[in-house]
């Protein structure tokens, strides 16, 4: 069996008795019944994934993949409000320390871990793992991203990472990316997995006009149209219409869920890659944290089809993982609620009455 | 002057001009403009209270205020669903460090200072403020809750409290509160406050059920006609209709606001303490950042009085600053992305095309 097929093979149910263990042990702890609502709520879910009512203090990783789209390049249609280089310059600022997600990990206490996927340009840098498969894919208007061989090693890959990372000891996995053009190659998973027209699932991205709007729009059609009729073989529609990053992220969320690892989603890329996951191994829905909604719109359209509610809405939009680095200080807080309360019995506090 | 009266003249409008600066300098940042949402909104409130474009990260308190409610005697009609102890009960656990404040707390970073202002019982405890001024105020659905000197009196404590904290570095507050009945309280407020009928800002509290929300439906209409009419003078009706530490908490409030401290609320008798500042003192409105949205209708109803849109939605409804904890570490999120996120020119990142 292939890494892919082993590892699908190993995503089972997660245990619902041990989230029910644990809100019993919440139901305990000195405050009304159920008052710390969805911070009761992650802590179950938790424990759930973890099949334990044990939690330990979560040792946290947003993993960050990177690649590039062959639709944004400079004889493309034009769906960014970015230039294509800016992925390559993004990454080399993820490693620097400068950008969003290495500010908003500091303070959730998580690593970041940077990988390039199928950046355009070499990124020698000790602080990049290298999983570049092609610099970039192809432009996906005439014809498939990927091969269906560079779209099982992108998965692969990403399982291969989950699995390196719970060996060292991660227990809590956020999922980040960049790469200027991923939320067209998304919206096109989303509209080919969801069967939704483009213009449902398309956003603005980082903020393309009127103009920009219509030409991501076009090109998503094309792509569908280049592309179709898909097969319902998430393989073949991932290879077709997504990204290295995006397969990467995909196979995290698998490799994530082998594990009994928790799994933050981030915004609508790592949306597209999770629901990717769940076409693959259904029951990976169950290993998947969400934390804010988008304003992209194909966000809000694929937590519904995962049915996951988010946690919270900032009004943001920037990717990186920069949502779920928020999110995971909550479920820092959630798990020691569960650890470090005090009972009614231990505290001599009163239960309700009646 | 007395100190009230000091206070309310010290309370000035906050700086938007440093807000736009902080927009400015955020908008350099190496990310697609206004991508953080409300992330980059909190940065530029803070900067706004304190008048600089230049926010160190915060050094944090919450402040824990604790009083009993006479309409929740074993004499009352029975309006929650724990027995009055549970109060002078909590404030030891919250010393003893078991409550989930102390959880939360100690996830943000935060300090928590423990104040009694008006517990039934004896509270001889080290970690305990004493600042009693009644075992309690007197049942309300039969007079005046607390005298207007005893109001006076509780709202300088607070704001004396504000200001030993200011001098001790602290540079976020949190409102946090505990009190036996006071849901009740803080819907008659509210009522009394916004004119509104007790039926419209009137919840479960701790978990009441439908005789229980009836009992307090009952007491609340009792209190503002035992009460009434009201003059529209904060104070009378804060002393009529409210409770020794809410009076405290508005105290804060103003205190925070006079010494451009930025003032986080919580829930919904937060909130109605919050609401009772602001009305002595309107632009103390500016100095407040909301956290999360209560179950509480109230709160809804007094966060659209004051123009505050909640951060985020946990369905929590615990109280004692819990929600205001879970935002302090957006807050410092917030200056962390202001301070160590790299420029474009710094980080070498080429910016939007067109």
């Amino acid at each position: 069996m292939s890494l892919l097929e082993k590892t699908l093979a190993a995503i089972t149910p997660v245990d619902w008795a041990s989230a029910q263990g644990v809100q019993t042990l919440l139901d305990n702890k000195t405050k009304p019944l159920g008052s710390l609502g969805r911070l009761e709520e992650l802590a179950c879910r938790l424990a759930a994934i973890r099949r334990s009512t044990r939690l330990s203090p979560p040792v946290k990783a947003v993993v960050v993949m990177a690649g590039d789209h062959g639709v944004a390049g400079p004889d493309g249609p034009g769906v960014s409000a970015f230039p294509q280089a800016v992925t390559a310059q993004m990454v080399l600022n993820f490693v620097a320390g400068g950008a969003a997600i290495n500010v908003l990990a500091a303070q959730a206490g998580a690593r970041v871990v940077v990988v390039d996927m199928g950046v355009k340009g070499p990124l020698d840098h000790p602080g990049v793992i290298n999983r570049k498969f092609a610099p970039g894919t192809q432009d996906f208007t005439t014809g498939p991203a990927m091969s269906r061989d560079q779209a099982v090693a992108a998965l692969e890959a990403g399982i291969q990472l989950a699995g390196d990372l719970a060996d060292q000891g991660i227990s809590l996995l956020a999922m980040g990316e960049m790469g200027i053009g991923n939320t067209t190659s998304s919206a096109a998973l989303a509209a080919g997995f969801l069967k939704m027209a483009p213009s449902e699932v398309t956003g603005r991205g980082t903020g393309v006009d009127d103009a920009g709007l219509a030409r991501k729009l076009a090109a998503i059609t094309a792509a569908l149209k280049a592309n179709g009729p898909l097969t319902g073989d998430p393989v073949d529609t991932l290879a077709k219409l997504g990204g290295f990053e995006i397969a990467g992220l995909a196979g995290l969320v698998l490799g994530g869920a082998a594990r009994n690892i928790p799994v933050v989603v981030d915004g609508f890329i790592t949306a597209a890659a999770a629901l990717t996951a769940v076409r693959l191994a259904p029951h990976a829905v169950d290993c998947l944290i969400p934390s804010h909604a988008s304003v992209e719109k194909g966000h809000g359209r694929i937590m519904e089809a995962l049915g996951l509610t988010p946690l919270f809405d900032m009004h943001m939009r920037l990717g990186e993982g920069s949502g779920a680095a928020l999110a995971m200080m909550w479920v820092d807080a959630a798990v020691a609620i569960l650890n470090d309360m005090a009972t009614f019995d231990s505290a001599g506090v009163s239960g309700a009455e009646g």
